[in-house]
């Protein structure tokens, strides 16, 4: 009986994912203390620190069906944190008494850390996929629609004409952006702790380092420069970059949910039987990942602000801040899957009516197209005296409901300048796409250029440093 | 399998209580929307609406053990919302097509919202025993601390002696306090929703209002003005009533813990055999309930920021914040039963060292009365040559070690206007605590008057108004 | 040389309003200082303890005309707070000794807090202003347009119709429902401090209750119950509080800028000659001040997080979440000023295109009207089989461009139940308004009844209760 | 007069600095715009796409001087953004009409986005020499006290020994991955913006990227790969920087002003006469700078939330999310600038008190050393019995107050194993301080390291990675 919505029997699948849920499990976390305490036993073994029998008892019981979870609830009441009472469990079960060579030398936090980054590991993998799936999708909506006019935008009003690849380019080159962020904080990320108690290694004698190298080699971290109990830049970090990518998610099912508008109809959520139906309005065909992925994004970056806070520790084992990553860390990977799970069926499936793209660019009567015609007049008569002319000539528009090209043909001052068939080209707002399709070709390159280096060809000439340079 | 923290089968009642977590399980919530369903057929019965049959076979169906939990999951995904796959399961049960009166005149977030608002009934009656039980206990320890010395910090230095009792007195003023807003918030807050697809009630003809009063005296709640599927200052404040309490339990466990440090030793979470030990540090006597607080706290006020962020909604039903309330309302309540429940069990069991309390006043060597000396010798002297002179002795006594009563008594600006005596008086702390006592009783005496009117008697005479006027 | 947007030459009077700016500034902060010790001093006289003659000379002297603000400014850097500079200063001001008496018994942050409440209770007036012109404003629009169908939309569809007075009186009730929250929290809000050093009135002996509860009548603030340095519940209240009534502002920009959209063209802000005009696009009719609400609204909600979290104070004066209020209080008030006066603006002046509401109400052809259809057909059908058959009536009406009122005649199981005429009375728009008109007027008279409680006149007849109980 | 805390005339060089104020001032924002349209003028003459003799005289008018700031607010609250108004200031200025072609194809939020980030270009050199001199300083820390014993505290008990080298040197680790971040976002964000209006350049024709890429290399900034307008993860990405920064400093002001706390009394602040001197209480040495550092640090985090809410964004330009940047984004880097430099002179002047480390290290009677002790124990005891045996002399040495020493010789179980003298050695606090040396040597290696390559000494042997690898 969970209480949370991302638990929840009936919403866990609309606002997590079932392997990000796994990831954080109650099970997967203790099994990745047992892992380490594993792997810490094996290499002190190795180098002579326990004895070998010790080590492969240790090893032979870390497996997360011989800990009893209750009573490991009640240890973890008691004490206060999980690990000894996994320790002691395990104790328990080795023969011998060689269960006394477990933890040895370690501090709770050292494995509940650990246990976060290969936590972390598991679920940025998990995050990477979906990142790739959605490129992978925005790059199709930007290569098949690189020449499809819609209208651009600007403070909800349409503005000049764009392209619908256009559009999603701007995105994926978000996304391409996003992938070298993780790139770049991987290592920084994917960093052990063995410290011990207060971070010298104190109980370990000379060894200490030789011990953490090995162990971090074991588990495949990065072995820390100085111990980082209290010092938590990497796991906000880590929550500052999901709030990123899930901030271009955000604006992803903004413009989404603003398109599928009933006045605009541009585009539509993957259809699905009865997907996004009404308990009343049998018509509507709602959003529905739009929401979802608003309302996770959202907390994302509420639980980024919270691992923010906690980078605020006190000296060498935090009082509290310490416990908000214990609750913000799980959620904001799970609330990220959600957000990326939803944003790749929703891209991957959207469908997109190209007609009404082209229908609603007409709703102006051409005005969407002033610009062109302000640009194409300004040669003629400065930009200044270009604007205001059309500013004047468009109000008209906007009152007589005439078309515009009706309008700046009547005008003498244009009149004398241009013909009426070039005020027709002017006004054809397909013929003002600008260089949105060489934009989109820039971002594509650059996909190309990270899948197969092989493949890239410079756009622009070679005399140009390539796009993102 | 839980993922979350609040849900985990070891962290979930170190974090949130079983009776918060029983109120948002699916269970509670499906539950709800099934006694909505139910009373709105009963009430539409009653007006001559649907048919009794049909009104009595509706409510013999509604109980959540009739709900296929995991078709309703499957419903929910592809409907969005799971109100209409309850009412679909309904319809289903119900003998000889009854069931088509289910849900009459209905949509989906009419239920929604008033099955959020029982929960949040449920849920702040939840909050209001713990609050009580808090306050009772912190008015323990006012009454019972009243006039025990200890040193007042401010900045972290000692400043001037307070009382313990006063301490706490501060803290059971700010309860008052935020019994007051519960008080208030309630008839807001406790209004239900039943309005129809838009708001307007269309789909009942003029009977909506009838249906709707009545619905809302059967559920016990407040009947709306006018619908609020999208004006979400009821759920935002809650919120943020939320976090004002948590805030007070904040400052409560950052004191406790300061107190707790090993240099300072005055006060100790309740004892429990290896509650707060190490691993590695045997003699250890750590907070943990103080880190729950500080954790579980700094969380509330992350989703009370999310609920206010919920509050700008779109048009007649919000596409995306509604959802972050779904989420976020859920976890403040479940995080404040955790924090609440931890600040109950603390205060309860808080063990005091007066002792200890008294020996720290004299750490300073009597300079944290340097402002009773200063506030005596200032009638002699004048404020500010008090002052500077008692800054230059405070100077050397922390330079040399010497007692400040001996440096003064060498003084002869001080020594011709003072005798010794008089000195050692104006530097015994435990002389210097000002009305400390008086602001307790201030405090108790409202709490008093709260809990029996007929027991107030004024504290300060008939001419004064009472303390909270 | 302002370098922050709101006190920006060029933006201040965008997010900010001059006389919530006065309120906060330098001079008036500092004068406030002042106000409190010439208060305090002249009830100190009143009541013996210092020399009526020094009360005359401080009062005299405590004009921030008479205070050196860069010596203050030093002083401030090098103390850490302002108060004991603007004493020293005024120590200095006065003849002969007399300002020794000046700051007699008090504490830095007595006056700092102290000044704070005064600054709030002036800024809360200009706040409640504004509230009340923005709540006359939405009551003209409810009162005007309380018959004026448009679209209701649900998850940006096109749902069913409302009135356009509805969507105003919604937001109204939240203003009605701020309002009450305005006068529940000033008196537990406007309460001043005067403690001394911990909070114990230690400096004052036996008299210091009688000089606050003097100093309190004499600022027009409530008395204490005890000294709340460190409890801060009342000013994170004050920020909930702004945070909610911005939400609600939020909203409303949200519908404006949604409903100016091209495609949609509702509604326009208040018109003024090249307001919202573009340097490119000369046609724009851009939203401005719905930017400017947004985007203040969602800052004072970050503000309102930081002033909870500034809540987590430590002992007797806090060690850095002081200087949290310092900087956040100031800068949510004037960010509350921006969207407040800007709304306020917004909703005075809007332009409402009642035709464009009425022709986007048939841009579905008939599809918003299918609940409507729904219902009157449930009664023969039943309500699913009703729900079913009009929802692939509308999937065709969808796919073929064919009127909803042909399509439902063409059904047999329809035609034999309902005649076409019957059919074209529940697909018209306007005969579906279901009871917007009246919770308007519910809402209408709960406005009219709190500005004049003789004019109550119940809406519903003597049975009933008032709307809001 | 200034409102905010900011630009206070009496806060502002406590929140912020000068040289930071200067970068977002009214002015420096006004001449980036200006140096962007010389800029483009220059750049659009040289491709012949507008008269050589414009760029002359549009170049010779963008000074900020010739701006009359009072009619560009007027301007500014009339369009709705001030590019516009300056332009038209410029045009008017321009001599013959050469004005007209001034802004060429450019849009406003080309110029205002690009000016921004010229704007973050100098503030993050700003943070970059304050991040230098803090690293610095704490190198410099690290490398004098890496050898001083001190209590290391876990949950704000007294743990196990450490260094102040070893703190200081954690810190400082955490500063080198803020360096790394720097170098890694900087070709990111320091990326201008040439679009046009809905970022397609379709005002330029063919020429559009030519320009772009000209105007860029003039600016000395990157290229965009495609328009960013409504794609802020850059913006967001400086607020998550310096968030991450100033949470470390945020823990160091959390370290100095408990350590400065009475009963501890380590380190303190530097000593200026009467810096953090009280008003009532002449003796105390209260913390300051730690104050600023945790409030503006608490602000940078809630401003940095405020950016990435202003990622979601909606088409082509955003309709509220981008003016959140508009205040959001002075303001983070104005805290920062306070937080940065009250750091850099706290750390640069701390005062240490070395032999109170020692002393109270000495507080327990020895129990700070129990982890020596049981490690000591343990090959003869096993560890778990080790742990049980000590933990119950801990407790008697608790409750007794007799020295550890003596009570564990008393020890049977203990005696027969280890010697008097051994329990001696054992129970030393220097003698238990790990590889704390070490690490910090890790640490420095890596300063020395970025500092000049050539110094670099593997310090562990050849076959062993450097540090950070």
């Amino acid at each position: 009986m969970a209480a949370t919505a991302l638990d929840s029997a009936i919403f866990r699948d609309i606002f997590t994912t079932a392997a990000m849920r796994q990831v954080f499990s109650d099970e997967a976390r203790t099994q990745a203390y047992l892992d380490i305490e594993a792997a810490l036993a094996r290499v002190q073994a190795r180098l002579g620190i326990i004895p070998a029998e010790a080590a492969k008892e240790i090893e032979r019981q870390c497996r997360v069906e011989n800990i009893d979870l209750d009573r490991l609830k009640q240890q973890t009441e008691r004490i206060g944190y999980p690990v000894l009472g996994v320790v002691q469990q395990i104790v328990a079960l080795c023969r011998d008494g060689l269960g006394e060579w477990c933890h040895w030398g370690a501090t709770t936090q050292d494995i509940t850390d650990t246990a976060t980054v290969l936590q972390i590991r598991a679920a940025l993998a998990l995050v990477e996929a979906d990142m790739a799936a959605i490129s992978a999708a925005l790059a199709q909506l930007a290569r098949r629609y690189r020449d499809t006019p819609m209208a651009g935008r600007s403070n909800l009003q349409q503005a000049v004409p764009i392209t619908f690849g256009f559009k999603a380019a701007s995105l994926l080159a978000a996304m391409q952006r996003h992938r070298a962020r993780l790139a770049e904080l991987r290592p920084r990320v994917l960093t052990g702790e063995f410290a011990g108690a207060a971070g010298t290694l104190a109980s370990l004698g000379a060894d200490g380092l030789k011990v953490q190298a090995a162990l971090m080699a074991e588990l495949g971290l990065g072995q820390p420069e100085i111990a980082w109990h209290t010092v938590r830049d990497r796991i906000a970090e880590v929550g500052c970059f999901l709030a990123l990518v899930t901030g271009t998610l955000g604006k992803l099912s903004m413009d989404v949910k603003l398109m599928m508008q009933t006045e605009v109809a541009e585009v539509f959520e993957p259809f699905h039987e009865a997907r996004g139906s009404s308990s009343t309005m049998p018509q509507k065909r709602n959003p529905i990942s739009c929401l979802y992925i608003h309302a996770t994004a959202a907390l994302v970056r509420h639980n980024a602000a919270a691992l923010l806070e906690a980078a605020v520790a006190d000296h060498e084992r935090s009082t509290g801040p310490w416990q908000i990553e214990w609750i913000a860390l799980p959620e904001i990977f799970l609330l990220a899957s959600g957000c990326l799970a939803q944003s790749r069926d929703l891209i991957a499936g959207l469908e997109v009516d190209t007609d009404r793209m082209r229908a609603n660019l007409g709703l102006t009567g051409g005005l969407i197209v002033t610009e062109a015609v302000m640009m194409g007049l300004a040669p003629h008569l400065g930009r200044q005296r270009a604007h205001d002319l059309v500013y004047d000539v468009a109000r008209k528009v906007a009152a007589t409901g005439l078309p515009l090209v009706d309008l700046l043909a009547r005008e003498p001052e244009i009149a004398c300048h241009v013909t009426r068939a070039e005020l027709e080209r002017l006004t054809d707002p397909a013929g003002y796409l600008g260089l949105a399709g060489e934009m989109v070709d820039r971002v594509l390159a650059a996909e190309d250029l990270e899948h197969d280096p092989e493949k890239w060809v410079p756009v622009f000439g070679k005399d140009h440093a390539p796009p993102m340079s």
